[in-house]
């Protein structure tokens, strides 16, 4: 890539989710972004830094809850202060990702940014990068680029890009224009996408000049671009605090997807890069179960440290973060997540279910371990 | 029944298996007899003295290990000095039984001692007590007397007692002659005895003078006997300690069923009362299961204080020592048994293998959770 493009290119990395249907691993206090979810030695959020290294070098901007400050900065101690964006409190992804973009506005027009969620796993690196400097190419030729996933299954749990004619882009051999994206279908919806081909799974990784993301985002939300362009502008200065507490409480919440990428596709400014690489957003401990090998010894996943896993005939996954014996009895596909305050038991099977469960659990009052 | 009669009988209670198919919640240093495993308010110990009260007042003595003295003493502060009689280490059923049969002989060879388990759960009272008192009018017709349970099914984990015929004795009209002692039968044979009638369980129940216990224990085991009269002779002097200390831990190990009651039984000395009250020898978890009723909350039941128990679709047991939540998801007779140092999740189906789980555990020397 010419230098000229890259020192154009800055990595945003919103790192707002907490996870709820991976509880009572992730709570409020320790989201998912922060776990090693893959027996890496890297917390997601690390991993998802370093695979920005490459292109973005230490341009790269970590969006995040104040209460996160010193977790993250734990993680990621090369992160300058210009770098870390706190939020006084969640206001969506369109708040998050349009404040990154108008920060980075202020201080060069010419940014082209990167914004990619905090808590995905992604491999091989070098296939994402490779997608991931076709969608700058392309970003350069004035279009909000998303990376999407080719599907593997008739998920119903992701909204879906539809793709549509190449654009031929001079180094982006793979862009294609983006006909729609449309919402989590239903199964048998999803599995026509699967069948006919040309759907990709919308895994809210974005691409563009930060002033093309501006003007769609005034386009559509012109409250909450005037509140951030607010923001922007005390940012690099001594009144970021108190503008941020000014402002940020009252901005609309909404999801970049409306905000943004939705009508900026129906107004033919999308392209998207079908990504071939592995992709998982570890949606539940179904999918820690996908991503880690059972021990040999026992059959079981083990994650956490200390933890002492005996099994006789069994399965599953055991999250421990303490040094106990979790022993497993003739239980298949279990999953056990042993907390300090809370214990979780259920089965992959039932792994999206844990989300109903918070909910009651907060419903009940029981918010001293959410 | 007569007072002189009465006062012959004393109750000994075995307080000795660690119930180690109720792993972790029973363990060495807390065996089942401590715990409440039926939400009664009282642990099994307690309930046991109780039952015995009626009818041996003050008269009751308890064998148990040197180091559950506290724990003992702490449920049972009616119990004087003389009536503790501590184990320096288990040497099964006819030491700590044969030790109590010596000791009170030396203190009254009329004596009419009746052992129970400290571990059986039993209901109604008063009809325990009633078999009971035929028993004790049994006993002092010269005979070793067992309290032998209804079968409810086909059980293959207990052994058995043929019974023959009536005895008429005057104050016992079921007492019957006892054939024989069978072992744990397989399951043809166990439906065999179900269907045919004249078989009841073995729970380990004796009343018997303790004089003919000892005479029956002289014949098949003379060493164990010499050495149980050894410390009995010392026992209500200051040599008890040192006497204890120097002959216990050579003692034969052999259950009382082998030393006494089966050889009695060839010998025709022993008569059996069928009990007709609810009996369970809370052999596993499933156990639990049946003695406990299921919160109408959550359709789980929970043991244990403080534990919070949130469900969605699930049933089974959930015991908690700590103040925790423990969520259940999809998953039905789950056993969830959550202690400081040791988790064991499995199903009531597999209740039985907790025994060989316990068993790897030490082999593996985590013997710190055993």
């Amino acid at each position: 890539m010419n230098a000229d493009l890259l020192a154009r290119f800055h990595g945003v990395i919103p790192a707002g989710g907490v996870g709820t249907r991976l509880w009572p691993l992730s709570r409020a206090s320790a989201p998912k972004f922060l776990h090693d979810l893959t027996g890496s030695g890297s917390t997601l959020i690390r991993a998802t830094y370093d695979r920005l290294v490459p292109l973005a070098g230490e341009r790269i901007m970590v969006v995040t809850g104040r209460a996160h400050r010193g977790a993250v900065m734990d993680q990621l101690p090369e992160l300058c202060d210009e770098n870390l964006v706190l939020e006084p409190e969640p206001r969506d992804s369109a708040a998050a990702i349009g404040l990154a973009a108008a920060i980075l506005y202020r201080r060069d027009p010419n940014i082209i940014m990167g914004s990619f969620a905090a808590d995905q796993v992604i491999g091989p690196v070098d296939i994402f990068q490779k997608a991931l400097s076709e969608a700058i190419h392309t970003a350069a030729t004035g279009k909000i680029v998303t990376i999407g996933i080719h599907p593997t299954h008739a998920s119903t749990a992701f909204g879906y890009i539809k793709a549509g004619d190449l654009l031929n882009v001079a180094n982006a051999p793979t862009a294609r224009a983006v006909v729609e994206f449309v919402e989590k279908p239903d199964e048998d919806t999803a599995r026509g996408y699967l069948a006919g081909g040309g759907f990709l799974w919308n895994a809210g990784m974005f691409v563009a000049p930060v002033g093309l993301m501006l003007e769609h985002l005034k386009s559509n939300e012109p409250d909450l671009h005037a509140g951030l362009m607010r923001i922007a502008e005390a940012w690099d200065t001594d009144e970021r605090e108190a503008v941020m507490n000014e402002v940020w409480t009252d901005l609309p919440k909404i999801a970049i997807d409306y905000a943004v990428a939705e009508p900026a596709a129906a107004a033919g400014d999308v392209a998207v890069i079908p990504g071939v690489f592995n992709w998982d957003d570890v949606g539940d401990f179904a999918a820690i179960g996908r991503l880690n090998k059972a021990s040999e010894d026992t059959g079981v996943i083990s994650l956490g440290e200390n933890v002492r896993v005996y099994s006789d005939n069994a399965t599953g996954v055991v999250y421990g973060d303490r040094p106990r014996v979790v022993a497993l009895i003739g239980i298949d596909d279990v999953i056990v997540v042993d907390t300090a305050d809370a214990l979780l038991v259920t089965t992959k099977e039932h792994a999206q279910k844990v989300k109903q469960t918070v909910e009651k659990l907060k419903a009940s009052g029981a918010t001293d371990v959410l």
